[in-house]
C-alpha cells in the first residue's frame, strides 16, 4: 500500500482525527532504548504514562525491561490488570481510597511508590497492613526541576528515616527527576543523602533517574540503577526539537482533515484542543504537518485547528487528509480511546488506550 | 452534610481529581438561558460539547430547549440514541466515512448540518441518498470570528444556491458565530446575505447564533431565529472574567488534594494538565482556587499542578482537598468519564460523560 493510500485507508475505516501509531517504529525506539539502558548497566523501567497501553508494556518487556513506571495508581491497576508486575508507582499517594487500592494492588503484584513527605508516609503503612506484605518507598528528590520531591539531602535523609520506621514500609532508595542540564547538581545531591542514609544503615537499594532527553545523559550520574523514560516510545515535536530524535523516530502522528479553508491564508483542520491539546511543550505552533511543514497550526478552538498558511508554497485543499506529529505525544493520546496500529503503510490493528483517563 | 464533610466523602467514595457538578446550579443555569431565549422570542438550542451529556440534555430539553447542537457526528450519534431528536451538527462533515454515518443518524432523527465550502456540500446529497430524505444544511458565515465559515455575503448566496442546487438538500439559513462586539458587522453580513438569498427564490428559515457571551446580545441581532450556548450550562472561570456569570452560577468544580508542599512558597496538586488542561482561555494562571484564590495555579505536568503561594496568607496543606473552578469547563469535562453529581453539599450520584471523546 502507498503512504496516499494508507491514509485513504485510515481515513475510509476510522475517520478523521485518528491517532495512528507505527509499530515498526516503536519497536524500534523500544530496542533504542533499552540497548542505551543495556549499555550503561542501567535497568529499564519506561514510563507507561505515553502510551497508556498493555500491549506496548509487553513490547518494552520483552525487548528487556525490568518493570514499569506508571505515575496514577489508576494507571498501575490497568497494567496489573494485564499481567504486567513490578511497578513502580512515581507519585504521592494519599487518602483513605487510594491507600485502600494501593493495598489491594500490592496484594496481587511488586509495588514500589514514591514519596516525598511525611503526611503522604504516614498514611502508606494502612496499604501495607492491607496487602499483609511489605511496601518499598523510594524518597522522590528534586534536584532542580521543582516540580515535588524534597529540597536538600537532609530532609531525604529524614525522609528514609521516617520510612524505615513505619510498620511495613522499606526504604528502597531514591527517584529523580533530574534537569538535562544539572548532572553535578544532581551527583552532590545523590552523594550528600546516600552519606546521610548509609549513617543511619540504611542502603538505597534503587536510584531511580528519568526523562527522554536525559537518555543521551545515562551513566553520567554514578549509582542511578534504574531509568524511567516514556517519551521515547513514540516521541514528539519537542523531542525532535531537543535533538533526541529525528522524523524517522516519530511513532505516532494524527491524521487530520481539512475541512475549510476560510480565507486564502488560512485553514482549518478538524482537530482542536479537544484532540492535540494546548500544550505546548514550549514550543511555538501546535504540531508539525508532515505535508505542509512550513503551515502554523497557529491556534485552536475545541474542534477547529487553525491553519496559517501565509508561508507556504503548496497549500492544502479541503479534503485533504494530513499527518500531524503533535508537541507532546503524551497528553494527546490521552484524548483518544484507541489508537490504529500501523505498519509502515499498512493497516495491522486497533490498540485500546486502556489506561486513558486514569486520574486517580 | 456540610461543605467539608461532602469534600471528604467525595475523596473517600471517587478519589481526586473528581469533577464535580451541582445539578441545582445546572438547573438555574438551565432555566435563565431559557428564560433569555423566551424573552427575546428566539429558540433555544443549547449545545451540547460542553457536557456532553443525554442527561443534562434532558434537562434542557425538559426546560424548552427546542433541540440540540452538536459540534461532531459522533457526539450526535450519542445524543440520538439517547432518544434526542431535531440536531444541528454545527460542523463542516466531509468523507465517505462520516457521509455514511450522516446518512445513518439522519434516517433516525432530524438533522440539519453546517456547510461554508462546496467540497463539502458536494459530498453530502450521499447521505441524503443514503437516509432517502431531505437533508437540511445551513451556510457557516464568519462575520469577524475568523474561524470557519464564508467570509462575505456574495459566497453565502453562492453557497446557498449551491445547495438548493443539489439533490436531497434544503438550503435552511445561516449559521453565524459573532464576536460579541460586532453586532452591527454581523447585522450589515446577514443582512446582504438575506437579500442575496432571497433574490434566488430561496428563504432563510433558520438564523442561528452562538455563543454563551453573547446570551447578554439576545435579540439585537434581527432576523436571529435560534441561539447555541454551551458553556452557560457549568460556566467557568473565562465567564467570571467576561462578567456574564457569577462564583454562584459556577456549576463544575475539579476536587483536587495537595499531594506536596514541595517547597514553603510552593505546593503540588494531584490535577495537573491531563485534568485541568493546558487551554488557559486567554487568563493569568490555570484556574481559581475557591478555598485559597490567591493561589495561583502557575503551569502543569501531566499530572501535576503546580501552586505559586507566594501571595496568600493561608496556605494549604498536604492532603488537604480544594476546589478549582477550571479555566475553560469544555475541555475538562471532556477529560474524564464519569462527573460526580451533588445538589449543595448531597452527592446524588454520577453522570457519564457518553460523549467524551468523540472527536469524528
Amino acid at each position: 500500500m502507498s503512504l496516499q493510500a494508507l491514509k485513504d485507508e485510515v481515513a475510509r475505516q476510522f475517520g478523521t482525527p485518528a491517532v495512528v501509531v507505527d509499530l515498526d517504529v516503536v519497536e524500534r525506539n523500544v530496542a533504542r532504548v533499552q540497548a542505551l539502558c543495556d549499555a550503561a548497566g542501567i535497568a529499564n523501567r519506561p514510563h507507561i504514562k505515553t502510551h497508556k497501553s498493555p500491549v506496548i508494556a509487553a513490547l518494552q518487556r520483552e525487548a528487556g525491561a525490568q518493570g514499569l513506571t506508571c505515575q496514577k495508581l489508576g494507571e498501575a491497576e490497568i497494567m496489573a490488570e494485564s499481567g504486567h508486575d513490578d511497578l513502580l508507582i512515581a507519585y504521592n499517594l494519599l487518602g483513605e481510597e487510594k491507600l485502600n487500592r494501593l493495598g489491594g494492588l500490592l496484594s496481587r503484584v511488586k509495588v514500589t511508590v514514591a514519596a516525598d513527605n511525611p503526611v503522604v508516609v504516614a498514611g502508606l503503612p494502612q496499604a501495607a497492613a492491607k496487602a499483609g506484605r511489605n511496601l518499598d518507598v523510594v524518597v522522590e528528590c528534586d534536584t532542580g526541576r521543582r516540580r515535588a520531591g524534597v529540597e536538600t539531602p537532609a530532609e531525604a535523609v529524614a525522609l528514609a528515616q521516617e520510612i524505615a520506621s513505619r510498620p511495613g514500609l522499606s526504604f528502597a532508595g531514591f527517584m529523580l527527576y533530574p534537569p538535562e542540564n544539572a548532572v553535578a547538581e544532581t551527583q552532590a545531591f545523590l552523594d550528600a543523602a546516600t552519606a546521610g542514609v548509609r549513617e543511619l544503615g540504611l542502603e538505597p537499594r534503587i536510584v531511580s533517574s528519568g526523562g527522554t532527553p536525559n537518555l543521551v545523559h545515562l551513566g553520567k550520574i554514578k549509582d542511578v540503577t534504574e531509568h524511567r523514560a516514556g517519551t521515547s516510545v513514540f516521541n514528539d515535536r519537542m523531542m525532535l526539537a531537543a535533538g533526541v530524535a529525528g522524523l524517522e523516530d516519530c511513532a505516532l502522528t494524527v491524521y487530520a482533515t481539512v475541512v475549510s479553508r476560510a480565507g486564502p491564508e488560512r485553514g482549518i483542520l478538524d482537530s482542536g484542543s479537544k484532540t492535540l491539546t494546548y500544550d505546548t511543550g514550549g514550543l511555538d505552533g501546535h504540531g508539525l504537518i508532515l505535508e505542509h511543514p512550513q503551515a502554523r497550526i497557529a491556534r485552536f478552538a475545541e474542534e477547529h485547528g487553525f491553519l496559517d498558511l501565509s508561508a507556504c508554497n503548496d497549500r492544502p485543499s479541503v479534503g485533504d487528509v494530513v499527518r500531524i506529529v503533535p508537541n507532546h505525544v503524551c497528553v494527546v493520546v490521552n484524548m483518544v480511546d484507541r489508537m490504529v496500529a500501523v505498519r509502515g503503510d499498512t493497516i495491522v490493528g486497533e490498540l485500546p488506550v486502556a489506561a486513558r483517563g486514569r486520574l486517580t
